[in-house]
């Protein structure tokens, strides 16, 4: 028993069975199926290898966001002139990702819990019959009381009164000198797998740089401050049109890094791009075109409750970090020279299919390639 | 030298091997090898191919979202009518893709800040020694003074007084007409690596059609218009529940696009999903049902800071985008090839194995397949 | 007709092609093949099945994040007692996973809408010619109306007055009670393609041991309360230095799941790191250290608009989900055999490479394995 393990052992240990093989000496297969085969082989290293990167194994950051508008915007509305500043126009305050910028605006301010009149549109009626005590409209500023005022021929509702009318949007918007903010962005990524942290102050942009420079595609695209007018200009808006009623636009920074090389090089890529709310892309934003929300300002007066309302017509700024880092990985080599062996089996294929089918002399080699055991015959025999 | 060379390239070039084979004529070999390779061959095409779609390389995209709640509440809490509107209940206003919706409150108006007894069982005591001055409980309202106050037999604290008192929740929620607020969600996708934007707006939902529909999902599953009831019953809870110590609910927006076709049919599918706070996932949310936070109103009053603390019950409300382009490209292509060639060698070795050692006539067919070389002998000679 | 195409069908189904092979006994080239092939298989197996998995499919997850601060901060500013509770501290207040805890702050009471000296250094003056009426500076606090202060040699501006001058941080920071607070993290993922939901609140974990638990990296990795300091501490700050100018912290909760093992293995993990605002990394963050932002609460005195100014500087916190969920799925299987058999094929690729040109009996092995046609002449000789 012993014995016949060590000699099966032995037996698979020095002996080595490789294919026999039939070469086949003819020009016309011979340069064919030489040239699909370097066809393949240059398309495993040039595309696979080179152009894939095939050879490196792949990750993703986990990245922080801090964003920070500087600027001071000033309106003039019937003579009361008010100065903006960031803590004013900023929602929300703390410097997220996503925020927005109030260039227009409508206010209603000194409004309290009270009973007032619809505005004219809203819900129109004749007589108390067509205002239903206790309902609501979905579109509605309240919940209606049952009386129809007479002077504007609309339901009377409980709501915050004056009901805001938001029916003519400033133009041009109220505040048109957003064009000159400038936003602050500090970006840091780290990609887990690499023990690897950027930060988008790169080497190079320090203090004294900062305090300088503004963004520029071409010569300062390192630059991490932008121009509020230069980032709408570049995602495809016109800034009076998005300033009026509002709108969105992406900032993507991209992080595409060969960490092979020196970290140095590891270094973001600022693009800009209009995500809605642009009157140009036509048929798709037609349904829904600008940005608002409503923000309230409460405060106590004479013991009462009141509020002065903002429908904030404004610039939503989503700042969304795209990365991808590459390192050369033992493992992804070995796999991507095992799929490329896997290809090379079809070249053999294809060429076979040429040899056997195609040429004049195809009997002759199937002859040479293939043996034929009868043994259907002599299996038959020896039933 | 150089015919050297040319020759090698001439021979080369001009010659092809391609194995040498045995063919077998067995009927129980050959259905057995033919039906394992056919297996083989339909899962390739079947799955590799038209089920998983191999020959497409895939793309997620980029997005952003834009949330719109409209409708009034109404509250009447002991004779005090009061209307709440988005600016009141939304949280934050801004229409994030991330937002709470109040639908109970418990409020504590004019707090000052000063000395006032803790709870009743928050942080009893019998004398001024239960009651460390300076020392602060994690789960307390503010700083102990160092007395104990005899009426209610807690300690004093400094703090924004009087402190607030949560233990009853309004049962039934005080804002139960939240089931009638609607959401309008707003969303854009771009797939950067085919160049597509689309909006959750396609063709066909245009100003007119939004103005009336309503989310349905049989009816109408592209409406972007959402009864908040109606989100809270497809994610699987109970409104008045929800309504009374909040919870959470995600609303998956699925872009799961074949761009090979027309860009129209790519369209967003909207999922609904509890994400806690459902008391019948009982055993998982048991530790902490419910989704509240604080959240204060400042004001001045006869020169004295004040504030009016809400405890906010509310639905919060994750929108989340997944997606997933598709398209054809020849790399995944001749890739999948490349690895069903792979797979098919795997039938290859199974039929050999079945030769070689299953068949009674095994020893014919070995000697049929492999060429023995009997070397050793002749090298032991060759010494 | 028929006949043929069934005989056709029959020879293909009754015949079984298989490479013919030399088997080669020849010690040296045996061991040397078998020890690659060797190699190749305990690669195969070890590192694509056992190491990573090859044998499952993956998964990540739709993850959903509330977070709750708890504790209590106090100053004491020149006499002035003041206590801070969760709704004055967080950033915004509504549970977000991002959010900001304030540490300390520059705050300017009673700001109103006038004309007042901007801030030595700021614009300085020497005559009114220095200040141009109407124009700004990207870092002023207002409009300048065109005169000079003779007190301060500083430009007079419209703007929120008197302005905010935030040359000195408080040092130490005013809010270090904050190092006692604590954050309770509720986590909830969803692994769409395995139908899995899992909280952070586990087995084992509920109100009971909630209440009385403390998050420690040895003694309880599952306990979902924080205490500031030590998340601080983690990271890798000193709590005084970024608690004076802030920074910011990323919490990634880690959730790396086998599910061929039951679902109760499906566990948390915290990990915590800076984001930037770390003093220690030098060169990186230089540029822009600390984490800080304003924010104005609003109120009406005397039916003037005016307004609280706080420059907050504080921890902001980043709660990322990082999720990977596998199971055993028969396609990667199949397909990780496929590549495995491709990568296979490299081997018997090089042993034939040794077998061809290394060996001294070279030539007589090259015999053994190929067979030559030299139709070359013969179809020469058939033209």
């Amino acid at each position: 028993m012993k014995s016949q393990i060590t000699n099966a052992l032995s037996d698979f240990f020095f002996e080595y069975e490789t294919p026999r093989q039939v070469l086949v000496r003819n020009r016309r297969v011979g340069v064919v199926c030489r040239l699909i085969q370097l066809g393949v082989l240059a398309y495993i290293i040039g595309w696979v290898f080179i152009y894939e990167k095939g050879y490196q194994s792949s990750d993703t950051a986990v990245s922080s966001v801090f964003s920070k508008m500087k600027g001071v915007g000033y309106t003039n509305v019937t003579g009361t002139e008010r100065i903006w500043d960031v803590a004013d126009y900023v929602f929300p305050p703390q410097g997220d990702s996503s925020f927005v910028v109030m260039t227009n605006y409508i206010i209603t301010e000194g409004q309290k819990m009270g009973n007032c009149p619809e505005l004219p549109g809203k819900h129109n009626c004749s007589s108390d019959a067509d205002c239903e005590g206790g309902s609501f409209k979905r579109t509605g500023h309240g919940q209606m009381t049952g009386k129809c005022v007479n002077t504007t021929k609309t339901c009377e509702v409980l709501a915050w009164c004056p009901v805001e009318d938001d029916n003519n949007i400033p133009d041009p918007p109220l505040l048109m000198s957003a064009e000159n903010y400038t936003l602050f962005i500090k970006n840091s990524v780290t990609f887990p797998l690499f023990e690897v942290t950027r930060s988008n102050l790169v080497e190079g942009i320090d203090n004294n740089y900062i305090s300088k420079c503004l963004y520029d595609q071409e010569d300062s695209p390192l630059c991490p401050i932008f121009k509020l007018g230069d980032i709408v200009k570049m995602s495809g808006f016109n800034f009076e049109t998005i300033a009026k009623v509002g709108g969105a636009i992406g900032i993507v920074i991209d992080w595409t890094c060969n960490l092979d090389f020196n970290v140095k090089h590891c270094k973001p890529m600022y693009n800009f791009h209009g995500l809605y709310g642009n009157p140009d892309e036509k048929d798709k934003a037609r349904a829904s075109v600008g940005y608002n929300f409503r923000f309230a300002k409460h405060y106590m007066e004479d013991k009462v409750q009141q509020r002065t309302l903002l429908k904030v017509f404004g610039i939503r700024i989503d700042i969304i970090v795209q990365s991808l880092a590459r390192k050369f990985d033992i493992i992804p080599t070995l796999t991507a020279i095992g799929s490329g062996v896997g290809i090379f089996g079809v070249a053999t294929v294809v060429c076979d299919l040429v040899l056997l089918y195609l040429l004049p002399k195809r009997e002759f080699y199937k002859n040479m390639k293939f043996k034929y055991t009868d043994t259907q015959t002599q299996v038959k025999h020896s039933l």
